[in-house]
């Protein structure tokens, strides 16, 4: 997602009751940071935040945490959001550091529209690639994703690689806002289901 | 399918070359039939068996045996088969049948067009649903299932039923005919993608 870069996105950051500026610290201890024995959900490239934030919203009992390498970014998502919610945590990494993060502590992994990396020569930074599956199999006992994308080919591709890794797939869908209503949605996801175009879904657990 | 019904069926059946009529009795030895170690492809459901005919015709090192337990469809397809393919037979049963039929001696499995049986009481009817699926673990020390389906819900459905027994999915497509030329294909499928309509395939190894 290209943004028009925000002048004070490093106060808005620094001054976020949701960022954890130094997520590494928490690596085995994030029960402990939100205070209770809840699941804990992550977003990987959470974007402006609108899907996290109303899981959380609507989810009290579960936490949740936002992942975004780009500052312009989630400073846009921190500047819209309200400052209330005890379940909901934004932190600032690549992907490829969560291992680095989390310890199997991790009850599932969301991959909202997700970068579709076309190429053939950077196919492994798809987030369902055997790198990334591998990395979710450290944060998480047994992971368990939840994919959207209105990609074909990443959503073939990630049936191929889960399938590969031995996930068991369901709720398979190739029109999610056919098959289920009052959905929490992301930011694109709106734009594109406005186009009337289809969103594939799938889960997948280990 | 439902066909007219051929009046001289049963002559047709008894007097053709291609059909083995008692094939229990080569449990473990399909290899001896054909004499030759070549690898054993199946077709469950062939139909009128266009697909596993040309398959054959155009595959002299591989043999193909069709599976068709209904007597009026297996006729005609008799009725229309050159008799000079050495490496087809075709056989009368019923796929739950096929485990007293062949010993761990397949190598590819064929699922064309597949009855989508859409009630849910009726599931395990699916050709890929668990029951069938155990039994290709014990007609093949690998199974592998090559799937085309028109009918999104059967292919949804394949999907997490091969995923939850293991397979690795590959090939997986949601329009067969833009992504794959030359293809042998099914009298079912000509009528299917004449109307310009979508063909849905994947393969399965376990």
């Amino acid at each position: 997602m290209r943004l028009r870069n925000l002048k004070n996105k490093e106060e808005l950051i620094s001054g976020s009751n949701y960022i954890i500026p130094n997520p590494k610290d928490y690596k085995g201890s994030w029960k402990k940071l939100f205070n209770n024995n809840n699941p804990i959900y992550i977003e990987i490239g959470m974007g402006k935040g609108k899907f996290i934030y109303n899981n959380a919203l609507e989810n009290p009992n579960i936490n949740f945490i936002g992942i975004e390498k780009q500052d312009n970014i989630l400073a846009r998502a921190i500047k819209w959001m309200p400052k209330d919610l005890p379940n909901l945590k934004l932190i600032r990494v690549n992907a490829l550091e969560i291992n680095e993060i989390f310890d199997k502590e991790i009850d599932r992994i969301y991959l909202n529209f997700s970068d579709p990396w076309p190429k053939k020569r950077t196919i492994n930074r798809r987030l369902t690639s055997p790198i990334f599956l591998d990395l979710y199999s450290q944060i998480s006992d047994s992971p368990n994703i939840y994919l959207r994308t209105d990609n074909e080919n990443l959503f073939r591709y990630s049936i191929e690689s889960l399938s590969s890794y031995h996930y068991t797939l369901y709720d398979v869908t190739f029109d999610l806002h056919r098959d289920c209503l009052n959905l929490i949605t992301t930011e694109y996801e709106d734009k594109f289901t406005n186009n009337g175009d289809k969103i594939y879904a799938l889960k997948g657990r280990k």
